[in-house]
């Protein structure tokens, strides 16, 4: 079973490439920990495959919150991010949305048609 | 006492925004299971202060390896990130560092004339 990590990352906030990478790894963090919490066989699948991890992007704020309202129904771990704001955004803006590790087939029925970033 | 994890990513590779979040992603985990190991305090301080994490540039894998070199040596967690090659660089290409979630102050003197990402 291929188990990776999609992180989702606001697209429409003009955030800089060192702080949408400082961002995701937050994101991914966020991520890991839900999924030990919750599917630890899971997150040991995906460190052993290799910790397969896909950034795609997203709109806003609502198709970030819209994709973690399913990800929590489909009962997958997920975890959204919010910036202190001392820098580019303002404090507790939303900037990215992990889900998973998590199944990739699972995965895919939520974000499988966003693109890649 | 202020802690902070510092990502040094590689800026000769051309990766794209995403293919670089990702890689630093895959960095800050590494960073905070070397940190959880040797120096469980930083880690816990550094969740406690809302995990700084910051990103910036630098040249090469030469100067990534300096960089981890000096961090060994001044006994801080580490730790780097080879890519598994799948898109845009070659299997095994070093493409991010991490060094901490540390002391601040102590970073700084290995990371502190690096440029932001």
């Amino acid at each position: 079973m291929e188990v990776k990590q999609v992180i989702v990352a606001r697209t429409d906030l003009g955030m800089g490439k060192g702080k949408l990478a400082a961002q995701a790894a937050h994101a991914s963090l966020a991520g890991v920990e839900e999924s030990m919490r919750g599917h630890k066989d899971w997150y040991d699948e995906w460190d052993g495959q290799g910790q397969a991890t896909v950034v795609v992007k997203a709109a806003g704020e609502e198709e970030l919150m819209e994709l973690m309202k399913r990800a929590k129904t489909m009962g997958l771990p997920s975890a959204i991010v919010r910036d202190r704001g001392l820098t580019q955004v303002e404090p507790g803006t939303v900037t990215c949305l992990a889900i998973g590790p998590a199944p990739a087939s699972e995965i895919d029925k939520i974000t499988g048609q966003l693109k890649l970033l």
